[in-house]
């Protein structure tokens, strides 16, 4: 039976970055992925890094690709009663986002675990977590040549996302959720941005949003049905529903191109609470889910192994349990302001089904007043380039 | 058959006022209302005027009582956590409201009437509007002696309130409503405030509201259900119910006093759209309605009767009908704003019958967040004491 101080199921953002920091400090750390890694490193999710997640990649010494490739944003624009309202990011937070997308931040990872040696393990199967509440926590695994392994841990990270095997190994927690009447239909297509920002858009027929992966790849959604099948959403159907909802009193002009991939993703909140079970510390989309309107998904996976590889080294290395203890306090902070932020962008910026003319009304003045206060638009700004990290 | 140029149904503060700045421009006015002068000099309602409102009245010279025994109030708290926070209106926006009843400006303004001759009837019944939309409409009535009256406008202003004939005499408006699953328990108190300025309190029992209406007489309200009878709340569950959701950590006491007057007031947003069916103005309540915890309804008045006293004497002196024209989009801006500020925080700060452990989370989020946000306490704040006038 191998050993090793914290045992991490899953090599997304989350616990890629958890094991860098960990190896930074001497804490030991094996990384168990089910998926390959051609998988998780071509896996298109996140794209917008905010202010404190840029930051730490820089601080650590992986943002080099980041700050090479990655497309720094100042502003975005609200779209709506046709025309572009720009929430000055920089100008009102003095901060910027990074648009870089999620599998770009792994790559760099895993590269970064390679360089030195940091362990890996890809394509393992059957992972089983056992005794979380006892002093050895053990996972029981397959490897990627399908054989029987087994890993002792002082402590367990669950970073396997919203279906992983973490969460369920934590009996206990309490799940608190909403779901959105409505979901993203996402467009990866190749064709230059048809504009600098991303567009955030308000538009009787729904929500769309223009925004990009690189200079030559645009980033499409359009808000869709619950449960829409993508076979109903041709790619003609698509580019012609993107014009109608992005059009301008000034011609807006929407590249198209040939379409790389699309996929609907349903709109959900969720959080597990507490994010921790014994020695067993959720983090990321295994305990938290946020609808992608806010683009605070990975980003608050990156706060929560922040602050839990501060809690292991403070547990491991110095026998101190406080950190640990508030491990799961400190993280909801941040994740229910994210979850509010998330919900209110989203309620600001979808037709509802059933919506009535009061809620219309009421969105628009909303809108309305965000791009004419300074104290609305930086409200705005401050959530979303990431408010500062505890 | 007398005439005048401006037929005005209702003498609360919309009416009052509107007949006022018509005469200081020489505008011709005659207001009548149906309750007598001491039924709406003695009417409770809204307590707290907003800056633009306070800077109106000075400047057209009714302010002299309101500064002389108003209670200039320069922040406010939210209270949950059993804790204050406080919102620093003046330190944020540069401005502050005033703690002054709306029959306190009633009474000035109907002195200020007295005093100039300016004609207002108390007591007339049987109101009828007619030939609204003609060029000559007319006011059918019977005076306070019961003798019928008609009394031909060359414009009519309906400022009698949500229940009051104009709005049914101007067809095919657009009614776009909201109803809330609750409602305030009022209550006038002859006991001096417990806290020198207002406090909004989100509490798991429900919302309560500490406010004031002099040194001497507090004015508290309690979230109850909607439809809730006034005979449910004998005046001892009253205090007790205050009592256990104003508690804080550090001991709060509640000053407790004779109980002058109680009510059940239910809450409610609605609009009519447009606020004007041809010669047929209307302002205040009787174009719409918000809910009473941004304290924005007299207040959404006074800035209707503003822009309609520039459009008339446009109108009547001039001959030039733009700002008649734009009278109802020009106002339905700063109504929506209202409405809209009026439903968010009411729903920051109450409990909805139902509401699960989703919901309660974004509300202590929010709440939390405002109070630690300049951005967005300051926006909570420009709200609250007033955006400024067009």
């Amino acid at each position: 039976m191998a050993r090793t101080q914290v045992g991490i199921i899953g090599a997304g953002p989350a616990g890629l970055l958890l094991s860098y920091l960990l190896h930074a400090e001497g804490i030991d750390a094996v990384v168990l992925e089910a998926r390959s890694r051609e998988y998780v490193e071509r896996r298109v999710r996140a794209g917008v890094c905010e202010h404190p997640t840029v930051e730490l990649l820089r601080e650590i010494g992986v943002g080099a690709r980041m700050d090479a490739e990655g497309l720094p944003h100042h502003g975005f624009s609200l779209r709506f009663d046709g025309a572009d309202h720009r929430i000055a990011l920089t100008e009102l937070t003095g901060k910027s986002i990074m648009v870089y997308g999620q599998q770009e931040i792994v790559k760099d990872l895993i590269a970064a675990h390679e360089a030195k040696g940091h362990p890996v393990e890809f394509e393992v199967a059957d992972v089983e977590l056992s005794d979380v509440d006892g002093e050895r926590p053990r996972v029981r695994y397959r490897d990627v040549d399908g054989k029987p392994r087994e890993l002792q841990c002082a402590v367990i990270a669950g970073c396997d996302g919203f279906h992983g095997v973490s969460r369920p190994s934590a009996p206990g927690l309490k799940p608190i959720d909403r779901e959105y009447p409505f979901a993203w239909l996402g467009v990866l297509a190749r064709t230059p941005p048809s504009h600098e920002e991303l567009i955030y858009t308000y538009h009787e027929r729904g929500f769309a949003l223009h925004s990009m992966r690189s200079p030559e790849v645009t980033r499409l959604y359009l808000q869709v049905p619950q449960d829409e099948k993508i076979e109903e959403w041709p790619d003609d159907r698509i580019w012609s529903e993107l014009s109608a909802r992005l059009a301008t009193s000034d011609g807006f002009s929407l590249h198209e191109g040939p379409i790389l991939d699309k996929s609907v993703t349903p709109m959900r909140s969720f959080v597990a609470e507490p994010m921790r079970y014994g020695r067993l510390f959720l983090a990321g989309d295994a305990a938290h889910i946020v609808p992608p309107t806010g683009a605070k998904g990975m980003n608050l996976a990156v706060a929560d192994v922040r602050v839990l590889s501060r809690a292991l080294v403070e547990l491991l290395r110095h026998n101190r349990s406080e950190l640990a203890e508030s491990y799961s306090d400190t993280c909801l902070a941040r994740v229910w302001r994210a979850e509010h932020f998330s919900w209110s962008m989203t309620s600001m910026l979808h037709t509802a089904p059933g919506a009535d003319d009061f809620q219309r009304r009421l969105q628009l003045s909303q809108l309305r007043y965000t791009v004419s206060s300074t104290a609305a638009a930086t409200s705005l700004a401050e959530n979303y380039v990431g408010l500062p990290f505890e």
